[in-house]
C-alpha cells in the first residue's frame, strides 16, 4: 500500500516575530506536528508556510497530497484567494482537509462551511478536558474516555457551523464553558474534520494525546475512493448519447 | 388558529414511591410541567400517567394530541410495547415528542433511535451550565448565551445516539462532564426533541429557564404539515394506474 | 401575525433580450412568480432584479426580508461580491432563502454550500415527472405523491451538493435521469431551499403545483427564531464576567 | 492486513419452494453473492440462512463477522427477535450490515432506522437505471455515470427512512418512478448501507455492476475502529475516580 502523503501547512509568523512563541515551538508548529506524524511509516510528511511561493501550494502539489493540515491565526487574509480556490478544488476532488485551531477562521474553512465560523474565546491559561463522544471512531483509536491539557486557549460556543456529519470530541474548560472540538463533514469526496486544541502559545502539540488525534485523522481523512471533480460549467448530455426511450 | 394539544406523559413512581420526591413534586412532575405549560393560551394541556389504563395513552386520545411530553425512568419496562408501537406510528404520522431527561432510555426514545441510548451519569447535585450553541434557534427564544442549574444530576458524554440534526444545547457540569443536552431529530414527519434537565429529586422544572425551553420545544415540535403515515405492508402500485410511457 | 415579507430576485436578462422568452414570461419570470405569491393574504411580496441599483438587494431592504427568492442564470458573474456577502449574512441570521432553477450555479448558493453545485442538463423539452419523497412535509402540502412538467429542460444526477437536511422531492425525467429536485439545509439560522423547475423558455412557474411548492417553501423558510448573527471578528469572553470557579 | 469476514444471509424461502426461482438461483441468492464476493482475495465469505439453528447467527459467530450482508423477503416475521437484537447490538459495536432489496422491511432494518421503511412498489419487468449521485464515493469505484438491470421489480419513493447521511444511487425506471437506491447510515460505530436492486426473479446478482457495487460496499462497511458496546444499563460514574475540581 502506498503511503499517505501529508502536507502540513503552517502560517509561521507568531513563531517568527514572538521570542515567547519561539521558546515554545523553536522549529515552528508545523515542523512540531510534522515531525510527530513523520514516526509513522505509513505517512510521507512535508511542510508548506505562507512565507513561500503560492505558500508553498502549487498545483501540482496539491495533486500529489492526499490530507493537507492547516494552522493559521493572525495572517488568514494574507492567504491569496486563487490558493483557497485551488485548495477546495483538491478537497472536494478527494483530498482530506484537517483544520486546526484557530483555522477555524481562515478562508478555507468558512469557504467550505458556508457559515460563519465564529466563536467565543478567553486567554487565561485554564485546563482544557475534551470529551470523547463516539467511542470506538476512527478518530479517537487510542484515546480513553477522555483526556487533559493542562493549560489552552478556551474557546466555547456558541459555534457557528453547519451541523457536523459526526462530533467526535467536546471539550469541557475550567472556566465554564463547552466546545464541539472535533467535527466531521463531508464536502464533495474530501473528508474535513476540525480539531480545537493549539494555541500558539502552548505546547499542546507535543501532547501525545493530541498528536495521536492528529495522526488518526490523517488516516481518516485520506481518500476512500477515486479522485473526481465535475467540471466547470455544468456538464451537457447529449441527448443521442443518453436518451434511450 | 387552533391551539397545540398537548400531553405531558409522567411515570409517576418515584413521586408515590418517595416522601422525599414528594416534597420536590407534591402533585408529580407531570403536573408541574403541566402547569407551567398552561398558562400559555395557545396551549391546550393534558397529563398522562403509567398507571391509567393504556398508561393513558389510548388510540383516540393520541390522535388528537399534537406534541407528547415524556418523562420515564424506574418503570421503563413497564410501558406495554404495544402502547409503545402506537405512539412511535403516531409521531412518524407527524405527532411532535418531546423526551426529557432519564426518558433517554425508555422505549420509545430507543425506538426511534436505533441506538442505544446510553450516557454517563452521576447523582452528586452539581452545578450544570446549559449553553446554547444554536443562538436564535426556535428552542433558544429568551435564552441568553446560557443558563445554570444551582443542582442537578450528572449527564455525560458518550450518548449513544445518531447525529442529531441539530445540537442546541450542550451541558457543562462542575464535576468535569460535558453532555449533548438539546438535540433535535426529525423522523417521519415528527419532530423529536431530547432535553436533558430534570431529575426527580430537583426542582428543576419549576426553574423559569426550563420551562422556557419546554414551552419553546412544544411550539418547535407542533405538527408544520399534514398527517401522513404509509401503511403496513408497503403500498403495490398498480401498472395501469401509473404506467405512463 | 404580520406578514411574511417575500422579495422576488430576477436576472431579467432572457427576457429582456429574447422575444421568444418574452413571449412565455412578458412580464419577466420574478414579475410571474411574485403575483402568483400575492394572491396570498399572509404575505407581503415584492421584487427586485439584477439591473437596479445594488441589484434592489440593498442592506436596508434585505433587513426587511423574511424570504428571498432567487432566480439567475447568464449573468451570476454580473451580482457583485458585496452584495453575496450580504445576502449571505442575512441568510446566517435568519432570512429564508429559495433558490430556483438555474440558480443552483449563483454566487450566494455555491457561497452558502461550499461545493460545486455542477449537474448534467439537456434542453429538449421533456416530461418531468417530480415525486414527492416525504408526503406531509410542509413544502409539500396540496401534492399528491407526483406531479407532472409536461416540458422541462433536464437536469441530472450527479448533483454537487453537500448532502441535503431533507430531500423533499426527486425528479423523473422521460430521457433517463433523475434529479434531486427539491433539497432542504440550514446554515446559521436560515433555512434554504433549493427547487428545480423553471427553465425561462418554458411556462413552468404559471403551473399550479410548482406555485404551492414556492409558496409552500416561503412558509417554511420564514424566520421562526429571532434574528441572530455572531459578530465578526469572534467574541472575546472576559474572564471576570464569565468564570465562576 | 487481515481478511475481512463477511457473512452472506438469505433468508432461503423463494428458491426451496418455487422451481421458477430455483431456475434464476439454482443454489439460493446468498450462494450467488457469496460466490461473486469469494473471488476477492481480501474477503472471507460464508453464508446463513434463516433455517440454521439460530438461523446461522450464534453469538460467537457474530463476533467473528465484519460485515453481515442481509436478504429476507416473505419470512421476515420468521426471524427471531433475540437473534435480531444481537445483530443490532453488533452493528452498534461496529460491523458493518448490507441491506438488500426487500430487506428493507426486516425487522434489523426497521429497527436501527427507527421508521416505517415503506415504500410502493410494481412487478413488471420494466428497465432499470441506477445512477451515481456521488462520483468518486468508496461505493461507486468501477461504476461509470450510471449502470442498467434490464428487468427488474420498481421500488419507488416515497421510501420511509431516516435522511441518509449520503445518498450514492437513484435509480430510474422505465414506468415512471424513483427511488433512492443506494443509501449509507451510521449508527453507533456501525456503518449501514441499503442497496435496492434484487428481486428473487430476476438474475440481478449475476450482474457484474452490482457485484461491483456489494464488493465495494463490503470494503466500506467493514469496521475502521475499535469494537465498542456501551453497557446496560448506563454507566454510572464514581465522584471519586473522575471529579477533579
Amino acid at each position: 500500500m502506498s503511503k499517505i502523503r501529508v502536507v502540513v501547512w503552517g502560517e509561521y509568523v507568531h513563531e517568527q516575530k514572538s521570542e515567547a512563541i519561539r521558546k515554545v515551538y523553536p522549529d515552528g508548529m508545523h515542523n512540531c506536528i510534522a515531525k510527530s506524524l513523520a514516526k509513522n511509516d505509513s505517512f510521507a510528511v512535508s511542510t508548506a508556510t505562507l512565507q513561500e511561493p503560492e505558500h508553498g501550494l502549487a498545483q501540482a502539489r496539491l495533486e500529489e497530497t492526499d490530507v493537507l493540515i492547516w494552522w493559521g491565526h493572525v495572517a488568514h487574509n494574507q492567504v491569496e484567494d486563487r490558493i483557497v480556490d485551488r485548495v477546495q478544488k483538491r478537497v472536494l476532488e478527494g483530498m482530506g482537509l484537517i483544520v486546526l485551531h484557530s483555522g477555524h477562521y481562515s478562508k478555507i474553512f468558512k469557504r467550505l462551511m458556508g457559515t460563519t465560523c465564529s466563536l467565543i474565546w478567553r486567554e487565561a491559561g485554564e485546563k482544557e478536558r475534551v470529551w470523547l463522544c463516539h467511542p470506538g471512531h476512527p478518530i479517537a483509536q487510542g484515546i480513553d474516555t477522555y483526556f487533559e491539557i493542562p493549560a489552552e486557549e478556551m474557546y466555547g460556543e456558541p459555534f457557528g457551523i453547519p451541523s457536523p456529519d459526526e462530533t467526535v470530541f467536546i471539550s469541557w474548560f475550567q472556566g465554564g464553558e463547552v466546545f464541539r472540538s472535533g467535527c466531521c463533514w463531508k464536502r464533495g469526496n474530501g473528508k474535513i474534520f476540525y480539531f480545537r486544541p493549539g494555541h500558539e502559545s502552548y505546547p499542546t502539540y507535543f501532547q501525545p494525546e493530541v498528536q495521536t488525534v492528529i495522526r488518526n485523522a490523517v488516516r481518516w481523512a485520506a481518500p476512500e475512493g477515486s479522485p473526481w471533480i465535475d467540471s466547470i460549467p455544468n456538464v451537457r448530455v447529449s441527448p443521442e448519447g443518453i436518451r434511450q426511450e
